[in-house]
């Protein structure tokens, strides 16, 4: 008998046919023996209905009442999957974040756990019941309602699993695992069977929509085993999805790249003209970080004649509040010649953990980019990631060349 | 400086814009120097829209599970109000039932308040905030989600303003106070500037719906000062509305009679032929009650040759199932020549603290009722009260013209 955690995301939990078809799921796997941990998402579009009464009243809403309103999906969907999974048999049990209790800093709309309280699971688990808690959520210290910013359900799964010593943490989506690209991109692009954690974190910062990249972080930390799986898939015979290992895991493939991940949620700046100094980046993204933008991608050139140059890319939805901060802080905290943007961009990164040991891979990118006249205008490396900033109309042009100058529609040897 | 306990219902905090009414309301009084608890219900058709998803799932479902549910309602409310409030400069804290924490037994669905910590209320009111509460709902001593049934806003905001030891406990409706009968009925219905405890709890439990009946027990229990407004009028004029006082206050109308209540949603069941013995009605009641059916009026008349008959009001949607319940009983615990039932009628009521002392009353009633030649099914009085059945049919005629024969649409001299 093993204990897994499952997790269902808003598209499994859409409908309450939808629901019916988890509460199958989960029945197949408890009746394999195993103990399970169900873990979900407020129904699709639920979230979005919440957040959108909340903007009807204030543009800026007080961000521990909007963690009240948005925590309530979830807890609608705990107990009707609750309500589902008992009328096929099953005992069942919801708990809500602050029930079982997962405790989180209170940091509200993007909480941070802390600890996790698993003796109360543990009790209904050895009682029989499937547990089935709300993801996104938790509670602080003086319990206050959290939410975890979205897509954490993810990682209050990953979260479960580890403070569960769970044998496995699935995570159920629309896709039947984690592709080379993706196939709506690229009709080519093909299922990995198992890939990295390193390669997975990229593959998620940087777009890739399959996971969510604090929940791989937390699995690699607490080393869950975890695995992506298809919703929409028989309930009675799953298919073996694509399962996340440790780098020196033996079962690693050893493909020298994993994935082409793509992202066009972003939007570039460049501040142009700085002096060449210590803590110049500091002077400029410091007031950025101050007004909770995210920086992503930040590349900067040896300058000449003392100036320099600074570019670094932000959400695009934070693009305008980015850009009205530097233009208060010009002349105060930094001086420069020009500030400039562009919300027109796409990140293209080729991703694998073989890049360690191989070397020309920057320049086979650089050359299929090249090819297709394609011009790059920032290029940021790590050990086993090269992303390049594009324009995005050339996006899907650049996905396609790469999947194939890599030759990733084929299998590793 | 008073505190005041707002209550405001589903139809008052139906959209944004009524929240947002709502806010300008709750920020009238607190202008005035008032501390303000405000209590609030789920908007309206949520609380339906949720419990219609999980009846999609079950016929049946888990009631544990199905207030975990429910309870989202109210806290969706209390976040959206505490926003609009803060947008409006006014600060404010939101409270779901188990962050106050309102203590229940764990009676799912129907669950009695126990006990109100209002530890952290009073220090969030100290400190200056409006506190919003999530009405209907509470955690049991284990921390489940419970809620109180239907309308049990009404009755959070009461035990609220008794914990509190508030000033005045303010129900906000649809109407303006409460009338001698329902306006739509009757259009001379007149509004009362004060009602006694006493005639509104007949009032309630007789089917007028401006308040709850649990409420009005509890208010009259705890001395809690109570009064109905209406949430549509000017939030910087409100009108007096209607209190509810205690009988033996000074400023009672000392009416006769108060008002004609009346109530659609019974059914009549006729246990006919059965031995006239001690015990009986218990042995035909009990299984009922087993059964978690509420009995209303119950008529037993003395029989002839050792045989009686006995008759009592269900609830409309508990029919079919009481007479599920009777005929399995039947030749079990109790015997008895026929089981009849009519879903058709209606329960028409005059209350007035006045009857106590005035005769003649019950046979104006009558009268009144037999100059139109209305049949009376059932008779049962209380104190302050008469009520009838008789055919549905009739129900806006009777009223009507019992309106008219105690001169309702006259105020008291």
């Amino acid at each position: 008998m093993s204990l897994i955690v499952q997790k269902y995301g808003g598209t499994s939990v859409g409908s309450t046919d939808r629901i019916k078809y988890v509460a199958k799921r989960v029945m197949h796997w408890r009746g394999l023996g195993h103990q399970v941990v169900v873990v979900v998402s407020a129904m699709s579009g639920e979230t979005n209905r919440l957040l959108g009464l909340a903007k009807e009243l204030s543009a800026a809403p007080d961000p521990r009442e909007l963690d009240v309103v948005a925590a309530t999906g979830e807890q609608v969907t705990i107990g009707l999957l609750s309500i589902a999974l008992m009328e096929m048999g099953v005992p069942a049990r919801s708990y809500s974040g602050g029930q079982v209790r997962v405790l989180t800093d209170s940091a509200f709309t993007k909480a941070r756990i802390l600890d996790i309280d698993d003796a109360a699971m543990r009790r209904d688990l050895d009682a029989g019941n499937v547990v089935v808690v709300a993801g996104f959520q938790g509670v602080d210290a003086v319990g206050n309602v959290t939410t975890l910013g979205r897509g954490g359900s993810d990682t209050s799964a990953v979260a479960l699993a580890a403070a569960l010593g769970a044998d496995e943490c699935q995570i159920y989506t629309d896709v039947d695992g984690v592709y080379t690209t993706d196939p709506r991109i690229v009709p080519q692009a093909r299922r990995l069977d198992t890939i990295t954690f390193e390669e997975m974190l990229e593959l998620a910062s940087q777009g890739s929509k399959v996971l969510q990249i604090r929940a791989v972080e937390f699995a690699g930390k607490y080393r869950v085993k975890l695995r992506v799986l298809s919703s929409f898939e028989d309930p009675q015979s799953p298919g073996p999805g694509t399962l996340i290992t440790y780098e020196e895991d033996d079962t690693m493939e050893q493909a020298i790249i994993s994935g082409i991940a793509f992202n066009r949620d972003e939007a570039r700046i460049l501040v142009m003209g700085v002096e060449d100094r210590p803590g110049v980046a500091f002077a400029i993204l410091g007031p950025i970080a101050a007004a909770n933008i995210d920086v992503d991608m930040i590349v900067q050139n040896i300058g000449a004649s003392g100036q320099t140059d600074l570019s670094f890319t932000v959400h695009r939805n934070e693009y305008r509040k980015a850009m009205d901060v530097l233009e208060r802080e010009r002349g105060r905290a930094f001086q420069c010649r020009e500030i400039k943007g562009d919300d027109k961009i796409a990140k293209v990164s080729v991703v694998g953990i073989g890049m360690r040991s191989h070397t020309g891979l920057a320049a086979r990118m650089f050359k299929a980019l090249a090819d297709e006249a394609i011009n790059i205008q920032m290029i940021s490396t790590s050990e086993i990631k090269i992303a390049v900033v594009i324009d995005e109309k050339y996006l899907e042009l650049a996905v396609r060349e790469l999947h194939k100058a890599f030759d990733l529609e084929k299998a590793p040897a």
